[in-house]
């Protein structure tokens, strides 16, 4: 409780950035006209207080969004956004397909296949083999 | 497929003992009364083909599969088995708690907080600080 | 018991075009070249033995299934029939992004933010503001 | 719409028979305190409107509801009650088991591990060999 | 963020005991051990930021929590202290029940029936009658 | 574990043929860019180990997958591929529809519909009568 809510806000913008570059600022934006108020607890709450937390690092804390999000398999955009994020903190396209399959295991094929999916497709935005392991 | 079944079995075996101790090879004997084949698949399949796998490192690997399991909800007992895992390869029981805490973003905070039940009691009866950072 | 079938069909087709307008009946005449009797339990039970209960008020039973689907995240479309429904029985636009919010807690951002994304094209297609509070 | 309500509970009540012997009716017995219309629909909807239904035969019916009760993972009583009905209407206990183990793939490694707990335990209490072919 | 922290989790504190009566409190005391961060959060972000909010009355919040958790199914201790929350607040036990009932047709009967089953455990707790309107 | 896996690999080979015609090995090429072994598991383990067994016939297993996939609702072009691959190894449309029917019991009417969107989807690209009994 002793961080305030400008803190708050201001450590959540530098993570958010920190992970989804521009993209997660576009996705705070565009909501700012139907709830902004879930917006700032986008900034404030989930990158701010969870984030941007020091327990974990942050290509660990990539590979744990983007495993649960392949298991739910009901967040494509979400998704995406992640993994995205992992390689912007620094995992490796093989890092990321790793965490994918491994949800064929824990929540089945068809999780994982739509996790390829949309690993492909950030691949291929991005121009990266999927394959390469740096 | 140039790796033998034998070969998927023993590798298997391996990483079944290195993640879960005894527990998991107690898990995959009582599956053999009533369903053999899936037994084997456990440690042929799930250890040796998947969890075996060099490209992400098992500290990893738990992380995802807490993260996972977590986010999903319906196993509980499993969550247990990888909660000891991740302890068991060198995770702390302060990374395991934050990927915990980090689902209450991306499934909500019942989700979490029947992950930190499940810690708390692995904490328990392992013994070990919730909250130690080694 | 003591309702008949006509009186089923009766109640759930005025309880259809109160919640839905003429989409609901769209969206059960579309279903009558694959599934008949499936179209007849819409009307018959969803609608005539469910929705039309007089036990709570038509507002809150179109807020709980925008909540529900909102926290499953696997049915998107039914999910914007019923925030058309939620307005179309008196339901302001805040009061159903507020109900949407608050899934963010129970069921994660990702769950949230699509329901969102959801409220956001119907409140676009009916032309209203989505911080009107009337 | 032919069919009258009185209709649909007696075509209920039999099927309900055929498949879930005295316990079904204990269970609709037991909700009438609760929610007496509720266990009207058990039988009237559930299983006049839908389980009776000659499409598809009785052993497939108990069959796709065990497939899908160990893919959602969230009700393992009703999981117990259509194993035990799917021996009752002539399934084999290797035939549920076949079903359970598939949902390895579709659903994940523990949703399969704890529908085989609840085979396990209905074979138990049956006293039916689990890989009885017959 | 014009809110300070001390102000969002004094307004979470009043939000938290006017829903769940003494029980909420427990559950985030309960948490401090393990994840002291994660109790403030229930009481600054989930009660401070979004329950206290004024745009939906507090009733047809708790609805919202009851129907997203009985569909869910994956949260029955949740269920429960919002099933209590909604009596707290002024819904009856009718209410509950119809939100629950209401289930049945978007997540399915055996999610309904695992919500009556928690609705009843909390009425018989109270000593309420499950089918007083008032 | 007698099986070796060139013996795995052709038998899943088979059985994926006769499921999924020429579409299965199409979805496994496209992934052989991404994640090769994970191409290689539907092969060898899903379609090998799992879907090749004799304990339950082919007609049985793709309903109960639709089942399955109907009820978990995250996984439409899966459930497309088992909706063909039902009337590829002898189910008839009605069938599948009953199949999917019967999830609105088991989990809920959307998932139900978003079922039957899909099998329409089939049917016609098929050419075949939705309502056929054979």
């Amino acid at each position: 409780m002793s961080t305030s809510n400008t803190d708050r806000h201001a450590a959540g913008l530098v993570t958010l950035k920190s992970i989804t570059g521009s993209s997660g600022e576009a996705v705070v934006d565009s909501l700012k006209d139907i709830a902004p108020d879930f917006a700032d607890w986008i900034v404030a709450f989930a990158y701010g207080d969870v984030m941007a937390r020091p327990g974990l690092d942050k290509s660990t804390r990539q590979i744990a969004t983007i495993a649960a999000l392949t298991a739910l398999g009901t967040a494509s955009a979400q998704l995406k956004v992640h993994i995205n994020g992992a390689l912007n903190v620094g995992c490796t396209p093989l890092q990321v397909t790793e965490a994918i399959l491994q949800m064929a295991v824990y929540a089945g094929f068809p999780a994982a296949i739509n996790g390829l999916v949309a690993a492909r497709e950030v691949f291929l935005e991005r121009g990266v083999s999927p394959l390469s392991p740096q």
